[in-house]
């Protein structure tokens, strides 16, 4: 699609949202190209970013990879035949409840000279010694990302780049091997092309990604393992969340529970972040919420929101509509969308985007003044998720995203899906097939 | 062994500290029976702790467990001669690198009514479907204890309820099922009765004993788990840590770095207390510690030290000999050393014993007052081990801990080691075979 032609399709996308929300929930086979040729004689629209020309939300640290693994090494092993298994049908596909025929294998031995070759090989259960430190001690990593299959059916990864160089850190951090980012893209790259058919043909649906990196040592001394696994298994899904009949979800802020804290692994996608907020989500869940506003501190800061990051629009002192998100703390996954977020709105010229500390007071504050307009969890697994509640010290706070006309969630909802499927153009979009 | 007896032993162990350090070292297969000879004639001593008389440090919330597995129920299946290993030799057996030649296994499928019957086979690879809960989310937990083969040629467990008690509230806090401790003290026993010959024959190693739970269902949401595996393994070993030429470690202090939070899981045995820890002992080595003592918070308040529970030893204001530890604030493991130290050092007239908060500043005070006496850390793995370093902000505080003549830290370690190798008679002590 023409540059130009991607352009006058933002802006479209922009002014017909309800259209678009419409049309989305005709089919699971829809595609944009119906909107496609609605675009046609829409008029210029700002030039779309360019990824040098982005500002720089996230500090990049070097990182020396461990000599890595080399994509030019790659086993391949296809099922056969009678392995294949039955694709499930969309209605059905939940989150990673489906997997795909291939799965990626990636050993590391210190001993054997770190990385191995890596391998490709129909979908197995793993081998784990019972004593493997991440079955005890959480030496244990993972990344999400997303392949989409696009308005021309070619399928495109989202910065798949971040994903890697998150992936890196988190190992680091996790006394894990690091490795070359690109080189694992281009096994990633390999095993979807080989499961391509699992890719959904559906904008509602995609096919995602998971890399995982886990300890493989078999003793009991909490130190970094001498080998390791990493593993890539792909998942056609759907939507990760139940909402509720106004299309949003209800949020519990519990002041009492901690997601992260200074010094400990909030900003790196490990397991430990996981497994401790099951206990608190579920409470919340029989509460009637979905999901868990993690607040920290005296002052009550938002940090996270579920597996998401948290954003609010409302109006600023000077009358501007703005896009707030916490900053980068510590405490915060760097997410990949909420990166893309703050990176796309900054291109707009009517809506002001900060990263600043926002305190529960705050909200509260702008609820009542009328001017906290919409709220929203955003990430890979969710795209971005409307809140219109907030159940908080036995009150609840109404949030009025789902009463605007055009909510900057859903443009950039939009937008974001516009660019993973292709209907504009877009540094962010690889196409791999 | 008659009551009489060993009391005069206790008294006699603390008279003979000295000595009882020689003859330790002389021999791995130093039995007590030479230190009972000696103590025939000596006098009688205050009664031993009874289990209803002791302090209660620790609540015990209601449990309700799913229904249980039964032990009743248990099936096993022998490893075949051919599959039984060689036993290493008691100088390479370091800490959890050999496992014995069975091990136990129990399932949880709520689908199928919840936990299926246990099973003991020969040891094994687990088979892990790549997607499972413990994998990502750190869906996990364990514990520790040991089987001490006593003077009496008897296995010991060390009050192993308290271990099954802690194992069912991270079970809680985990989203896993909990289950009927008592049954799964039964499974563990007849575990340790078929591998018997690997406990040691020794009083310098144990055969530890690791039951784990893991969250096994394969599917991406962060919820509890609908499918579950309780398993457990054991390995002889020796020592946790390396001891400088003193005998004791050095441990690092960094105020940046943060075990465990309010709000968080630093109170439960979960693996995501652990992996998050591994590059900070690493750096921490590179400066040459063993270990790293944990801070929390603007007063930097002591909480643990490597895995171990953190204990001081000095004179207070009243010029008593006070052996103190943090209080179980939630962000501290609940220790079953630390709880047996607690309870036995109570029943001593010539020590004060306090559960208090600890800041470094006090720390730093007592030590320049030359009132800090002592200082160690206690735990299952290392019994206890002496500190004589820390080193806090580019500077060591040196603790006198190994030039006292009879340290308390010695006195509580031959004590928990007497009644642990059946020289004592004692209620925390239970013969299994």
């Amino acid at each position: 699609m023409p540059i130009r032609r991607s352009k006058i399709l933002v802006k479209w996308i922009y002014e017909n949202q309800h259209k678009m929300q419409t049309l989305r929930r005709c089919s699971s086979t829809l595609r944009y190209k119906e909107l496609e040729e609605n675009v046609q004689a829409l008029e210029h629209l700002a030039p779309p970013a360019t990824e040098a020309a982005l500002p720089t939300h996230q500090p990049r640290p070097d990182i020396t990879p461990d000599v890595s693994f080399k994509y030019d090494d790659l086993k391949v092993a296809l099922a056969a035949p009678y392995q294949l298994q039955r694709k499930p049908e969309a209605v059905d596909l939940g989150f990673g409840k489906y997997f795909t025929d291939h799965m990626l294998k990636i050993h590391y031995h210190r001993e054997l000279g770190g990385w191995q070759k890596p391998e490709i090989t129909p979908f197995e259960n793993l081998t784990i010694h019972p004593a493997a430190k991440a079955l005890h001690y959480a030496v244990q990593l993972f990344e999400g990302l997303k392949a989409y299959r696009g308005v021309d059916d070619k399928i495109r990864l989202f910065r798949p780049d971040l994903n890697m160089h998150r992936m890196n850190l988190a190992a680091k951090r996790s006394g894990l091997p690091m490795f070359d980012g690109d080189e694992l893209i281009k096994c990633i790259k390999r095993l979807v092309q080989i499961d391509q058919e699992w890719v959904p043909h559906s904008e509602t649906s995609t096919l995602y990604i998971r890399p995982t990196l886990i300890g493989t040592e078999p003793t009991f001394g909490i130190v970094a393992p001498e080998s390791a696994m990493l593993f890539a298994i792909l998942s056609p899904v759907s939507a990760y969340y139940k909402t509720n009949s106004d299309g949003a979800v209800s949020i519990y802020a519990d002041p009492s529970v901690v997601r992260a804290f200074p010094g400990g692994v909030g900003n790196r996608k490990v397991g430990s972040n996981y497994g401790p907020t099951i206990e608190v989500t579920s409470h919340a869940a029989k509460l009637g919420h979905q999901q868990v506003l993690w607040l920290f501190g005296p002052n009550q800061e938002l940090t996270e929101v579920g597996a998401m990051n948290i954003f609010l629009v409302y109006i600023n002192e000077n009358g501007e509509k703005q896009l707030s998100t916490p900053p980068l703390n510590g405490l915060i996954l760097p997410g990949v969308t909420r990166r893309s977020i703050l990176e796309l709105a900054s291109q707009w010229e009517d809506v002001t985007v900060r990263e600043e500390v926002i305190t529960m007071d705050r909200v509260i504050q702008l609820n009542k003044q009328g001017r906290l307009v919409e709220m929203f969890g955003a990430g890979t697994a969710v795209v971005i998720t409307p809140i219109s509640n907030i159940g908080y010290k036995e009150t609840n706070i109404n949030v009025p995203t789902m009463e605007q006309e055009h909510p900057v969630y859903q443009r950039l909802k939009d937008t974001l899906l516009a660019i993973q499927y292709g209907h504009i153009e877009h540094p962010y979009a690889k196409i791999i097939t």
